[in-house]
């Protein structure tokens, strides 16, 4: 279909003039930009063909960036970035030097933070509304929280906040679509679940109908009003919940309705009185039916960009594994937070009803609770992506770790995630969980190795974190029998006597490679997997100082604090002096969005990086065949 | 008073023959006893004596230690443990190897986990139900939450899993005692500003009056009861919030009587359907009249322990200087969670009352909302116990160093505090602050500095966190002119060449210290002041490790991944070698309650500890003049 509409479209006051017949057009152009780029590309779908209304409504009753709109979280920005002058980049959205899959301020005004944790839209926005307030600006502020976000902590702190300070110019947009990442948890479901019709639904619906008639792809929309059709039958008014709490609840308003939406919109502007908080019901996926039928996979498709391989993801194995040990003791449950699919949590669901646990976006509480049930003979495996695990550090110390209890924390998507960008790496789990007194942190080099390190976990009577990379595995067999690893022990790859490369995790394969390309070089580099961050292996890293003089450490994390520094502090305190190490991860720095494999070539990460670090660092005249003796001189700059 | 009564419970069976007329005079026994025991030492008041009645009505309605009674937070547990065969340690409460001033099961069977962050309670009981469910037990679990604690997000994430899950056997109690710490924020206070008067609270005064007649200290509980009737006045019955958010709301109960407790409690016990919220009305500080006219200051009335001063802390110090700024510039705003006093923010809002913020216990809130309010032109100080900070963790990484922010975080009580102990140790938060990048991580050594640092925040334009010791400053006069240090730049305090003392935050004066002592061993030792964690002062560094080549770091953090370790770090990546580097700092471990100076002493904290570790490390032979070329072998052992 043309894009005539769309194209016209450079910022948002070109949205004024606009029919709601034109609104419907773009709506749909918008869509259809989103469905054909992200569908090819991965990206946040079923979020953003929800808010497509929702968008441009906002974007025409106020006034961005004099205005301010927060989005929680802000992967559902992708309309927002179509009309606020971003329309040509959306094609190279989430490629490296393309436009985040986030709010980015550096690309546009339009955009406040970059939020790509749910539940800290609210207290952003009221922070922006408090500045406003205080430069005596006459700006608004609008918060839309999704649902899912809405479960989340952070916003009920913000929530009580925003109705004790009750700041002027401030709006609550509810963004409510049913179901979070993978489905709602708690009283906002609840509520859904009690059948009450709404006087409104049956206008609301033939809205729909109406519209669906006018735009080309009607014949869809009209099969999908049915659906939504019935899936609102369940949708009751939580009124009282919001006016006890001390909100001016105004709705519930059809998404998808743009007369509705304005109208609400300019009531909640011209109110007086308590904050409003705007019910918005919106359809997840809504105009493009895959992404309806099955929202959860379409919440995020995952790149093609990604790699396919045959290997099952480190996920996958972690599930199977824990569905092993469910099998034999009862004791064993799994707990995520509004990540079941991305945890291969899911499919032990299926098996096991009532042993996983789905507590929605809410780390802190998956945290606390699995304290609670290893206090009280469980045997619980939290598996939480690292960057979300950081919801929950306090939890982790105050409950796990001081606690000291049988509590496995499993941080999926540590160290580079790729088009998620800055705010979804695993870059810091190792520091923030190596200084813990009572941890165990381990990371497996391959599949087998976290199977049997999720075992080792199980029969260890202590906090236990294995680190875990985003993606396919390394493809190795699975051992039949599940063992338990030595604790804190590592073990010899390669010899080596030029230089010892010690690695941890995922990259240990990329050190072996990397050995190999020093041996091209004349170089003898063994390589040894670390295994265990936290107890070091003392013998094994005594061992390579010994044997070489010259060490390299790799990880995926934050080198301060991280792999390498627990090397570093090993080597004082044993003593030994007058070795050198060369540390490789992750830079002092927050890395943007683009294919995996293209910021590990660039950050040095992969073989080809390695062998050129320590080559750099240990033997500038490469080439040249080095020896263990000779230049350690090279390195000792003091 | 005779304490007759209190001195035949044993275990909480003893309470069940009990009449009402008794069960009040052990009330007011266990009240005497911990008034006269903490009033002296220091300790949690207010909150142990607004739940006296409570905590007997519990022990006699639940069979504890089958039953699991979960107090959040378990600073409120004086009376259980009077009442669970702790009566006669009581007097040694909070002393080092006494008695845990918080739940401790290696205490008592009766302690679940020993909790002293607010927020965790219901996490942790839902977590212990499902274990019982799991296991098939019948078992209750009576999870006991202030409503100070509610107002955490995690609570919320909480009371959100258990209406999804609806355990059974599971009763939320709900002591709303008007207050948390310093005020209540936000939602729960709304209610009872809304004036209802409640139709038992005429009645429910006259059972107190009644009460109060019959007790020694009568007279005194008479009066109170009028102040507690004009309290109450203000309370409405928020039935509507609970039942919509699932639960099955039974109250308000008079928290001071025990018939009323009781019936209610065993009607929680005996029904059915959603689970059971008790909504208990006590008065903090009942029965002491200080504590009741100003429960804030008899929140955790100050220990004579910790040794008076005639310094300033230096919270008071940096409020003074933040005080100082707002009155220079408008856009300077204050931020506490719930510790109002304790940051010293207190008394600057009396100045600046629009511009202290208290947010209640919400630490990721008053994170993330500073984020907002800086990316909005204002000058946020987000000031917070180390050891809460890391509730907000996340937010510290997610909204202040991706977004690249100015807000300033005081992390207040790092390093040791003393009789608080393991839950409140500020050990880890230059680990989890120094591996972020954009972060400026920095410590004073004296009030002087931290006017100055406080300044140096104020006019950087990033992140920027300041750690600061509990208790009195050095006691330094402060300059008149405030002025920004250079950022990453430590300097020289000593000079030295046998060994260099590099140390960060309040521990430089005791290096300074430790200097003199190794000089009477014949030994020169330097010592400089790092100011900053992070950047690193690197000139600094290595001109230490040039002219002495040993060197001794000294920090309040623990040492994985803190101050040393950097310092290990920055030697490593200059390509430093044979230079040897001992790191003094807070253990692998948690500490337990005490006097902070004996915790300073027992761990070689202390100037004394200081100079022995160096002499152990280094001049093993001691007392002999040791000079600096000499023995670098000594302490490379490779």
């Amino acid at each position: 279909m043309s894009q005539r509409l769309l194209e016209l479209i450079d910022a948002p006051s070109d949205l004024r003039a606009l029919t709601y017949d034109d609104l419907a057009q773009v709506a749909q152009e918008a869509r259809d930009t989103i469905i054909s780029v992200i569908t090819e590309r991965g990206g946040h779908l079923a979020s953003n063909l929800g808010v497509v209304e929702l968008t441009l409504a906002l974007h025409r009753i106020f006034d961005s960036p004099t205005d301010n709109i927060v989005w929680d979280t802000t992967n559902q920005t992708y309309t927002h970035k179509l009309v606020t002058g971003r329309r040509d980049e959306f094609q190279n959205i989430r490629l490296e030097g393309g436009l985040s899959g986030f709010g980015e301020p550096r690309e546009s005004p339009h955009d406040t933070l970059c939020a790509g944790h749910a539940g800290t839209g609210l207290s952003i926005a009221l922070g922006i509304a408090e500045g406003a307030a205080k430069r005596r600006m006459d700006s608004w502020t609008i918060a839309v929280v999704g649902d899912g976000a809405m479960t989340s902590g952070s916003s009920f702190e913000a929530l009580n906040n925003i109705v004790h300070l009750n700041p002027e110019r401030f709006i609550v947009v509810l963004n409510d679509n049913g179901m979070s990442i993978s489905e709602n948890i708690g009283f906002l479901t609840n509520w859904r679940k009690r059948l009450i019709t709404h006087p409104e639904f049956n206008a609301m619906a033939e809205r729909m109908k109406a519209l669906s008639k006018k735009v080309p792809s009607g014949e869809l929309m009209y099969r999908l009003v049915k659906r939504f059709k019935a899936g609102l039958a369940g949708f009751i008014v939580p009124t009282m919940f919001w006016t006890e709490m001390g909100f001016q609840y105004l709705g519930p308003v059809d998404g998808h309705d743009f007369k509705q939406l304005e109208e609400t919109l300019r009531q909640a502007r011209t109110s007086t009185g308590p904050v409003p908080l705007v019910h918005v019901v919106t359809h997840k996926g809504h105009g493009y039916e895959p992404a309806e039928d099955d929202p959860v996979k379409f919440h995020q498709p995952s790149s093609p960009l990604g790699g396919a391989s045959g290997s099952p993801t480190y996920s996958k194995v972690f599930a199977q594994t824990i569905a092993r040990l469910m099998r034999e003791d009862e004791s064993v449950v799994g707990i995520s937070a509004a990540m079941l699919d991305g945890t291969g949590l899911a499919e032990v669901r299926r098996d096991f009803p009532d042993r996983v646990f789905d507590v929605g976006i809410a780390e802190q509480h998956a945290v606390s609770m699995a304290a609670g049930m290893a206090s009280n003979g469980l045997n619980p495996f939290v598996s939480i992506y690292s960057t979300f695990l950081q919801r929950a550090f306090d939890q982790v110390v105050h409950d796990i770790c001081i606690q000291n209890l049988p509590v496995t924390l499993i941080a999926d998507r540590a160290g580079i995630v790729g088009e998620d960008g800055k705010t979804h790496h695993g870059a810091f789990d190792v520091s923030y969980l190596r200084c813990l007194p009572n941890a165990v942190v381990a990371a497996p080099m391959d599949e087998n190795e976290l199977q049997h390190l999720v075992y080792t976990a199980y029969k260890h009577r202590g906090p236990f974190a294995i680190r875990i990379a985003r993606g396919a595995a390394a493809g190795v067999p699975l051992d039949s029998n599940l063992k338990a690893l030595p604790l804190g022990k590592g073990y010899v790859i390669r010899e080596g006597g030029d230089v010892v490369i010690l690695a941890l995790g995922k990259p240990v394969s990329a050190a072996v490679e990397a050995a190999e390309i020093l041996a091209d070089y004349g170089i003898s580099c063994g390589v040894a997997n670390s295994v265990f961050v936290k107890p070091l292996d003392i013998d094994l890293l005594l061992e390579a100082a010994r044997s070489s003089r010259r060490i390299v450490t790799v990880e995926e994390n934050v080198l301060a604090g991280g792999f390498g520094s627990a090397v570093l502090e090993a080597l004082a305190d044993a003593g030994v002096a007058g070795v050198s190490v060369h540390r490789i991860g992750m830079p002092d720095s927050f890395i943007e969005h683009g294919a995996a494999s293209d910021q590990r070539r660039r950050l040095q990460l992969d073989a080809q990086g390695i062998a050129q670090q320590a080559l750099s660092a240990f033997f500038p005249e490469a080439a040249l065949p080095y020896r263990s003796e000779a230049d350690l001189e090279v390195a000792a700059r003091v």
